[in-house]
């Protein structure tokens, strides 16, 4: 089985397997106070020319989301977010157990554009409804998308105007950062949200998030919600050095790069082959439309996600590269489809 | 000042405060526990012909929707609503802030239809989103219109399918049982949710709103549920005096039939006017459509709500009538409509 | 039967049905937005010399000490509280299911003193335990003894040392206000609290309490929790209009003067027969200290309520008097009891 | 400086390392749905003797403590645990921000006894109270004493008496099984509570709790609270694979052993000095008391934490042991103590 299936489905990378080994050994102070920590947080302080902001490090995306909602937020504030928005599908309802309401804009490739942040905004016009407070991206999008920096100006904008937050999900950040269409550097993005974090379980990590809090309003205390929400790891140490072993070197963006460089290489190929898409991926998450019965033909050889229906027999699927996916499975999997469309073609004769 | 604006904004009915006058002197167990209140719930039961059912009251709407799911459902259980739900739109994240997401579907004229349930039961595929489980409808809708027994009854009918729980807002429910349109009776109501309110505060009564529970399975420790949300009243025998007062003498319909008639004379001489409607009312809510200058000049001398614009410089407002709805009032409405409409044509000619 | 149970187990003042009555064919704008609430918030200002203050109409005691803390808390803030306060004990956990920790100081007589804050305060060492911001206090407490002003100013005291909010339940506060031994006026009360809130459910309304606001840090968007947690009435002119009835008169403090007057003079004569207490009340609730078989037989004449084991064979029992309790009913229930100590008397000879 | 501090201030033992190394080129279903995962289950159901049970595997011990009482009760029942309980104490108000109250008993070695369970049961006796529903007990204690098999019996008695679900909280289980006095095996843990925790953290692995949820009642939809509260790891293959590395081969009870050993050993030497502890700790954390002015000499060559104040100028402080204690710290540490004591009795001379 060749896999296309996510980019969470393996282990580190080596490099980062080595830090690990290399300071099993030593003697650490708990919950991410130590050391690997402080040198990380100054790190991604030093990437993001954000001197004060504070940095966190959590376990995993869902609970990084929760905490930093949870947070920020009083209990009548709601957040504004794009329909396909991680925190409104898949995180079963993490916001809302936290008290809050996610009021979700019609989706459009998975982005969010100022207008609906305003739209959203105004339609919420007394006690009787939520108060609008936080607005929700994914720099890329859920569907492999991206923002311009001209993009994430206009929503900062917007945001500004109103009196909202803006926060980042960057669970695959590094792929924005490295794509080819990127114009927001790290900088840009710490200038233009009031938060944001920055993945690692995603991006060769074993496990691992950054938490950037930039707006000084923002940081007290967030420690205690972390605790209380258990995302406080005891041997913390573990993800501030994970971080250092990717972020001194730029093994973190060389991670992306070629998972970027990847897909690139499916996406030209599938295109080739006359394969249409349900968005215009710019980064490592694909989303071809196929016939259903192709798609269970595929699913022999390759592993990937059945994403959605696409009507008329179709459907769309979902092929995720990494750092580790191998040129050979993109090879086998181009001529696979090219197989099936010329059977398709010979039976339609 | 000629009041269409809604139907709590005046005192209760004659009828109620002489009840109210006259246990006044007496002396009650606390929270319920009276025999007003046991009273009025053996009459509920027996209007509702469901003699096994639990009988609860409560001071208000918002808190009754807030204390019925928080006792329903688990944390991962969510709730399916349309969109112009009360829970959705008017009460400020209540659901979201007792945990439990709200997934809506597109509104339709306030109504929710089988298929709507099935495709987002369907859209939630695993535990990465959230489990649905409680259908919360209002009858009558919040946009006047009503389901009828076959609605109902395909409805239940998705949710025995499906494993899901009927909740029925009943904030209006007397205008809806006593709507010429309606052929779903309070037994039927209580046949087929598995927990329905019957309003009093928008239908004479000073406040006061009657939670039924016929589900065996969610009976369990309301009251526990009710006390913890501040939804327990301490002098309680006034909820279950006022119901009785209205029950007894079928008082309680007759003051919903008379909204009504007031209803549809105001809906009947607009439309003879050529007015136009934003939604096909059949209760004591009229949501007509006027110009925006017109939705001014309106406000100079009748109180009413400015509902929603409808684009093209027009604008939704609301109609409300009550039980004290004069034909008078509706006469000099419906006057300065005309008078309005024939200076706009003299003055295009 | 004499009732000595509770201060809420009746109908209103007269003054305040006639009130009710008056008023029941005006119309009003909802929610408190009327002028009955105006005027009432207008009244309250003045009698607390708090110009500045927000005030708000609630329904009941437990939904505006919950919506209270609701608004005043972030998730990781807790309360402090005397462990026999009302909301550690009798609101179902209201205060725990919004989220936030109460941090209990042993009782003694109900009252909370500067050294068990600070002590609770320091136990609080870091982020893996709640932080304290909030101390609750009852005035007067649940048995029935009351706070001296001095003492009331080294509680403010120890809370603006530690950067703790001061608030007052005063489900009760006209008993305390009235009371021989009361030296805290509400200016006083206003001038010390952040937030405190002034009861009419126990003091001859048929409903309703008044929560002001005094620390401008604390008003913002309160509102908007009151609709969310079910606590703002739709027909709010209600409210407003009984603490208009009781407070442009001074009958507010009249009918809390006659409920600790015949509570002196119950006391009086209970000590003269020799019982003792399980507090010193000096307000309308009075806790006695009887054999339980003498309770049982009490019980055949009086409503009352079991308070707690005393061991050994007795019990503490609860009293409370009222606008409405006859002097006659004092002197049966002295008499009984005088009766069963010589009926025991004679016993035992 | 030598290490006391914790157990969890320090990498993973090398086997676990080797393991997750072995297993870093592997490809793996997400969220715990993978082989290790699954064979790590089946060790556990073995070595629990509770082939039905179901098994989870979380990222820490906080998490595992919220997800499970999240998903265990209805909003209004409460937990009963000692004062000295983990989620009482240490997890920033976890439960209650998860809407649950905690009643604590008065603590005595960190133990709760049937009792105390009782008491705190029968205080809560109607709808204004919250309803007991779990007991909460850590095995070993936060204070180093244990459980034996008639205790737990009893409390599991308790508990089948008064309709309570049984939790054990076992962040430290395996100090437990394997210390001297234990006489609780694994099995009798698994056949008396209704759900319980085995620790890794704390034991030698990297990250990672098993949740054994063994009554039948329980298990529904616990995936969906594992996720909405950020308590699923994206790579979850990587907890049941260092369960397996450390559970096929009886490493996980060794390292215990070891734990205890060193701890035994400390703990007589220190006694032989004559020092005193506050609790009779039989597992891997003792409780030393010493004079104030000698912590703070301790603290330059030691690392260790102080617990709590013990009156009289003297303080109880924490030394724990772990599989990497070695002898020479030991000795280290003893007669650093006996040279501090010598000091101070030539002081006195």
């Amino acid at each position: 089985m060749r896999f296309f299936m996510n980019d969470y489905g393996m282990g580190a990378h080596p490099a980062v397997l080595d830090a690990l080994a290399k300071a099993n050994d030593g003697l650490y102070s708990g919950y991410g106070t130590d050391g690997h920590s402080r040198r990380a947080a100054g790190l991604i302080r030093g990437l993001c020319a954000a001197d004060g902001a504070d940095v966190h490090f959590l376990m995993g995306g869902t609970q990084t989301n929760l905490a930093a909602i949870a947070a920020f937020l009083r209990p009548h504030e709601a957040v504004i977010a794009p329909a396909s928005g991680h925190i409104n599908v898949h995180e079963t309802g993490a916001i809302e157990a936290a008290g809050h309401k996610i009021l979700a804009a019609a989706p459009d490739g998975g982005k969010l554009g100022p207008e609906q942040v305003r739209s959203l905004y105004v339609s919420c016009t007394d006690e009787h409804m939520v108060k609008p407070r936080l607005v929700f991206i994914s720099q890329p999008t859920e569907c492999g998308t991206m923002y311009s920096l001209a993009e994430l100006r206009s929503l900062r904008g917007v945001c500004d105007e109103l009196g909202l937050l803006l926060y980042i999900d960057g669970a695959r950040l590094a792929v924005a950062l490295t794509a080819e269409a990127n114009d927001a550097s790290l900088p840009d993005i710490a200038g233009l949200a009031d938060a944001f974090y920055i993945g690692g379980t995603k991006n060769g990590l074993m496990f691992g998030e950054v938490l950037v809090i930039v707006n000084e309003a923002l940081k007290a205390d967030f420690r205690y919600i972390m605790k209380q929400r258990g995302a406080m790891m005891a041997k913390g140490f573990l993800i501030g050095l994970q971080f250092c072993a990717v972020l001194e070197n730029g093994l973190y963006f060389e991670i992306a790069a070629q998972a970027n460089r990847q897909a690139r290489k499916l996406q030209g190929g599938l295109a080739r082959l006359g394969v249409e898409f349900a968005f215009r991926s710019v980064t490592n998450q694909l989303f071809p439309i196929f016939d259903n019965s192709m798609i269970a033909e595929l699913e022999a050889g390759f592993d990937f996600e059945r994403w959605s229906d696409a009507g008329g027999g179709k459907g769309v699927i979902r092929f995720v590269t990494t750092w580790r996916t191998l040129d050979g499975d993109i090879y086998e999997l181009l001529a696979r489809v090219a197989e099936l469309q010329a059977a398709r073609a010979a039976g339609r004769k």
